[in-house]
């Protein structure tokens, strides 16, 4: 049995993690969710600073934020759409005949007008570009939503439905530059007072097919992505539990996002994943809180 | 102007929902979260006694609970499926010509094995189930997930995506009445706690088409269901915030729930609705949440 499965029987096995049938996608215990919340609330304390609009996006958004913003050039394989029921009491019979005599039922299914959210940011760049102009010095949106990616695993911090939150900031280059590598010191700090082992790696995200290939390295060729890793599943390959990404003017030209003085501006993001630093924290730490370092106790719960 | 369309244009003008350009899709403030946190303390206050196991979902679920639960007999029209992208690099391309063609590119999406969730306690079921029968006395779930239901509608109480909490009980008949009997006094009282009018009233389910007509005044007949109403954005047509729901044994046939006594168990849930509670306060109290009543803040912040 693999590391990875492995862990996540574990968690099963104490109740932590609830299965569902679907790899991937679980309930959570009280337990796992008191550590999500003490990691949230550590996440506002190390931002209060950063005069941040704080907003919460439900788990799925426009399908028009997805197609204008790229994202199935790049990850069409990790991507959901929501279809909906459409028709007449006619089309409804049809449908439950279908699933009676376990036929496809879902063919009449027609895709409407939203997508699952796939990065906590995404709406908030058309949210923005709403208002006109930045204001003067730019802006630090605190953003958080269920994420979804099609990507079942039998690896439980590779979740298809995972919580994230991000800090995304737009701005002037230079300035979003500094907010990224200020993070990247602020991440290392609040994984080390976690009391976990942490490394920083340069990353790509996992483009689809051969033109992805060529998509990630000239993203590492530009050094756009870094990851905190934390070993968690499998000590081979640790797993990023945070994220600095540096998109230069992607999104600002995609919904044409301008500074004060009329430039287009560029846009950084780091992310927590919820989820991840959650494993993290039970796989050094074990199931029993009580027993956590008491500074990594206090820096979650202030107890 | 219709109230429901002026309520919304306040909020949106306020900042306090963002529009994403679908209706009933919004973003949060942090005012706005900041009344849906107290709202889930004063809920988990006043479940202290009931001994619940506390699980909470992500916002979807395997397909085929959906499937198997009755779901799609009631309801096909709130449904929603989610798709994925399932081909190979010459489907990607295909997909891309036809977004660049502005062209329908969603026709190569396949249903995978998740639907979105349209209220918390559906996973429940199926959890309780794969335990074998139920503990002595029965049991008792706080559950709590992100909820989607097709219905686009300019009501701002009538959100597509909104967060729901439950108390779900599955025990005897007798059992599980008098928990929903009790938690019709409770709601009551947290309501009037908050300082808002309510009604309770006898209520349907939305059931689809004509054969729904008949479900409705059964459900109707039998005094299954039942709301708590705040007037929010409309004085004649009252907002249900909170439901009460004895399904009899309907998901204990389903699900083969069994008391320990090996006879089928009832179930009920009293489901609470963080976003219409939140707006039901805002209408009331106004949008300076400093100035809201005394008692009425110490039951949200202690404060």
């Amino acid at each position: 049995m693999s590391a990875e499965t492995a862990f996540r029987d574990e968690l099963i096995e104490a109740r932590i993690l609830i299965p569902s049938g679907v790899d991937g996608v679980f309930g959570r215990s009280g337990l796992f969710e008191s550590i999500v919340d003490g990691i949230d609330s550590l996440i506002t304390r190390n931002g209060q600073d950063q005069d941040a609009e704080i907003v919460r996006f439900p788990p799925a958004m426009p399908r028009s934020v997805m197609e204008t913003s790229g994202y199935l050039n790049g990850f069409p394989h990790l991507a959901g759409t929501v279809h909906c029921f459409c028709g007449d009491e006619r089309a409804h019979q049809t449908l439950l005949r279908c699933l009676e005599a376990g036929e496809d039922w879902t063919e009449g299914q027609k895709c409407v007008d939203l997508t699952l959210t796939p990065a906590a940011c995404y709406p908030v760049y058309p949210m923005i570009a709403g208002r006109g102009a930045l204001p003067q010095g730019g802006c630090t949106v605190d953003v958080a939503s269920y994420c979804f990616r099609h990507e079942p695993s039998l690896d439980p911090t590779r979740m298809q439905l995972f919580r994230m939150r991000e800090f995304v900031r737009l701005g002037s280059p230079s300035d979003v530059q500094a907010f990224r590598d200020n993070w990247v010191q602020r991440g290392k700090t609040i994984i080390g007072d976690l009391g976990l082992p942490v490394a920083i790696d340069l990353a790509n995200d996992p483009f689809f097919g051969r033109g992805g290939t060529f998509m990630a390295s000239s993203q590492r060729d530009q050094a756009l992505k870094f990851e905190l890793l934390v070993p968690v599943t499998n000590p081979e390959k640790p797993t990023a539990c945070l994220s600095f990404n540096y998109h230069m003017d992607h999104f600002s030209e995609v919904w044409n996002l301008r500074l004060a003085d009329g430039e287009l501006a560029h846009t950084a993001c780091v992310g927590f994943g919820f989820e991840r630093l959650t494993l993290a924290l039970l796989r050094h730490h074990g199931f029993d809180i009580s027993s956590w370092p008491q500074s990594c106790r206090k820096a979650l719960w202030n107890s």
